[in-house]
């Protein structure tokens, strides 16, 4: 069950609401947003919710039967749109398109990539600072010094910056350079790591784990939220199966069920999601078709000399071709 | 190695030919298809294709290094089209409709369904009377009375049948009375099948196994064209994964990847694929996207009454709305 | 619900019990086997035993909630034992060996695997002669001749055969040669292959599909039952994950589960189950300690030259090995 | 390849042999542990070792060919011993034992555990206080305090303590409390925290992923290890498939690899593996059947009390016959 309650509750007031809860057996959370105030209710029982409804302080009471509760669109049936300044909105119908490099690796590769983003009317930029790699001994990225490179040059052009952040402690110092903070597939259920991105008003894109559930993703999200950070995207970037043709299996079906079940806009990620480069584009237009609200994909100008992630990462001539079609495509979705 | 052989080769020639690859210690297979004739040849040392090529009777010569030879692509480069007559074929470019009930359940049904496909241009009505369920205690199709009753009505109005057969046995019985023979998910590996439908001139749709891999499905292919039939269409159903939100996993990332290691064309099966009726429709139009040949679809007067696989199956309104949408993406494709 | 019937019941009786279970909404199989006659149940709603029990003819009366019923152990607690003859019985407690080559390849092949069998003495002989091979072009084994060839030298020492039948087609010249059919992996849902297994009277031992759920295992084996046949062992050999280092995951966890909801014996697969030689021994313990009560290997007098499956295949000195410390763990067991 | 240095090794022996290495086109990462100083050397080319071998300084060089270097057994043939002090040693033949609740409770619930393991001559104490919950709204332990709690009962009796810690910054207090740090497999690819668990002195164990590879662990292990802790135990608990009726698959195929590839010490968690209590003695038998180190699992008075994990928890009476069964078993290892 979720509670919104009124901005200006008084303290009496919501202790009242708790008091009553608890007596009906209903452990409670409070999660104070960007947005609004909500109490979060778990409980065994049915309780007549006009016990509820009619206290000083309750601005609106759902009933949520998902695990999640915040995420759920069964409490907000409108689409979560994320704004990022200068007219770039996430989840308001458009396709929003994220690209750039796997790894930041020097000023010039930035500054190409800019010039093809800027061309392509791309807003949004990712680029990798911090590399999670499964070996210990493969390059782990330029860390907050990428980061500021890659700023520099943004934000003279008003790009957006998507980044991953791989533990609480480098938050702070990477606050001031990011326009959303992404979670790693391998960091999805790093649950410390998403309290602490609880605490901060800046968007948070989470990646479903290499082999998460649907509803673990679910799970995770609400983490975030429920420590009071509203401002969330979802992103499906394939999963773990048996078949060995492919890096990983783009799971398409994720993408309509994560809309119906949750409010929140999901990204598709094609360029980790079958991890060669010949089928990214096409994998892009079929995730749109299938109702993503955007997506996010590698582009460098030469793939073959990228320090990282080389093999699914497309050339400026590919990426141009995609825009063109996702332009075509607009006019069906 | 394929060699090609020239239609009218003697039989001394054939000789010299595969006397030849023996002293090279290449196993050799003979394949007469209803178009050609072969010698697949299997071994481990290199040899001078141009030892072979001069001989006489050979046509042409085909290195290929996959495991599976005559469904490759690597010799193939042209895309094999399946014609059903009164002009409809499949792997033209025009995407291939299939749809119809899982299960075929009466002459009343059958002429609902009929009239719903004449109506909106549906070629290819699909239809089981034999079918595979896990329980005995379950319905297990008509029969071979279904498929008459099916074919009565198609056949007047020209529409092409595609059903399932499921053991050798049954073949000769349903040959009158079906277009394409579609072998299931469940024996997607049962070679004595593959055998028999390798003997006899009918198309062929092969499912991917439930957890078959994309190399798996090429092989059965493989089965079936080494045996004389070239007539085959392969199909990706979904995939057995630990996702339990929805029936099975849509491997959107196998059409692409099929396309390209093989020239036959490739059909979607979203109703299988993810087997949740709502989400059918957006799965087929992102499969078209992401370049199936054609769809396949369960469809159903009242799918709440369907006697099988009715979660799954649209109504003839979300049909409708589909097939509106794919006229509308032809543009693009 | 399952109804044990008399044997001498009369047909009016039978009638008037079928007719009864309809009225309530009950669709009702008959089921007789070797050993008894039965009556599968299945409806939506509950029904109070007492109309059907006080009925002529009725033995017992069972309620059973698995899907499956006649397999289940919710009706039949006591263990099935199958009795080969010679004194050779599966399921009494005593760990059953099976061990032989992958394929029957030779006379003097056979020879030295029975003198190995002998000297170890290990009761049943596995050995292919109808093998299911991904490609066409691969070796496929012996067929009925190369059964001949092992059951005159198995018949001679009372060492009992278990070998894999692929199609209904092949089980009348099998009948005579065999003690154990065995449905492989690729054909644990081939319906028809297990339907016609129902109406013969000899022993069938169901591999679990390579992806196969517990539960459909435990339907494939109800198939054979519900077509009159008792005598079924159940077999886990391995299932398919992403995990690569080795050829399938053979999940030990099945082996207490499947003891846990069935009445039938369990026989772990340890060869195909890890596909690695070296690694089959104490997998082979460690299924015997988790409660399989047999255990089925590849034994070949030269692994590295045997004709399929040469790298899961123990050589006879390992095999020794392993029958020395089977020897030891009878203690504990 | 691996040089292994002499101790007292001259900065400018050093610098000749890094230089030497660089020279060829080899990454070099200094490697300097509780126990001896390593350099791990990445390159395309081969190398002939002799110009390397002959420098002043290096004790010992070895060619690893696997991804992960110091934890392969291609180097260190000797199997990896963990001494936790008061005769308390993992690895050395005798299984280890570890057991204990899923979550600390209260003094009371650790005192009649400590009990329990007195009686049992269990050495290892595992306990949660930090507990990765897949909702936010579900019990996430006590934290240090329970540590703390923990610790002064069992320092008392000399019973080692294994605890896992979910982030770098929780290290330094648990530091004193703690024999044995565990990481969970949500954090078993969580870089940042194996980075800071290889500066520290103390015994690490790693699970394996929910759906990692037995690579992804090894390299995982060689995280902390090339930061500088050799003091590592790998944990099998069981993957994710497809297959519903239990909790994980626990893959006991794992064991005998990670044992075969590597010299660490294998524990086994069939708690977790399997997650159905009834079923969890068998399988530790099993694994330690299969070749495992050791067993951790879990034990609590009341299981169906338990705040977590109860339904995977043993109770002290099945405990107790776990521990005699192993007693038996022993004589065979």
């Amino acid at each position: 069950m979720i509670i919104q309650l009124h901005k200006n509750i008084q303290p009496t007031d919501l202790q009242i609401i708790c008091k009553t809860l608890e007596e009906n057996k209903y452990s409670v959370t409070t999660v104070n947003t960007q947005f609004e105030n909500y109490l979060v209710c778990i409980g065994k029982t049915d309780i007549d919710i006009r016990i509820i409804g009619h206290l000083k302080g309750v601005k609106d009471i759902h009933r949520v039967s998902d695990n999640y509760k915040l995420v759920s669109s069964k409490w907000k049936t409108e689409n979560t749109k994320i704004n990022l300044g200068d007219s770039v909105i996430i989840g308001d119908g458009e396709p929003a398109m994220m690209a750039g490099p796997c790894s930041i690796e020097s000023e010039e590769q930035v500054s190409k990539i800019v010039a093809h983003l800027l061309k392509n009317n791309i807003k949004i930029m990712r680029g990798g600072v911090y590399k999670p790699r499964s070996s210990p001994y493969a390059f782990r990225g330029m860390g907050i010094e990428g980061l500021k490179m890659m700023y520099a040059q943004c934000k003279q052009h008003k790009i957006k910056i998507i980044t991953e952040v791989m533990q609480a402690s480098q938050i702070n110092d990477m606050m001031e350079y990011v326009d959303i903070f992404q979670v790693g597939a391998r960091n999805s259920q790093n649950y410390n790591l998403l309290d602490a991105l609880g605490e901060i008003d800046k968007p948070i894109m989470i990646k479903r784990g290499i082999s998460g559930t649907i509803e673990e993703l679910l799970n995770s999200a609400e983490y975030i939220f429920s420590k009071g950070n509203e401002k969330l995207l979802l992103c499906e970037r394939g999963i773990r199966t048996f078949e060995t043709m492919y890096r990983n299996t783009f799971d398409i079906n994720a993408i309509q069920i994560l809309k119906d079940k949750s409010h929140l806009p999901v990204i598709a990620d094609p360029s980790h999601g079958i991890g060669i480069r010949e089928y990214v584009p096409k994998l892009a237009l079929a995730s749109l078709m299938a109702g993503a609200d955007g997506v996010i994909y590698e582009v460098h100008e030469k793939p073959e000399e990228a320090l990282s992630d080389g093999q699914q990462t497309l050339n400026f001539i590919e990426s141009e071709r995609l825009i063109e079609k996702i332009q075509l495509l607009k006019a069906i979705l």
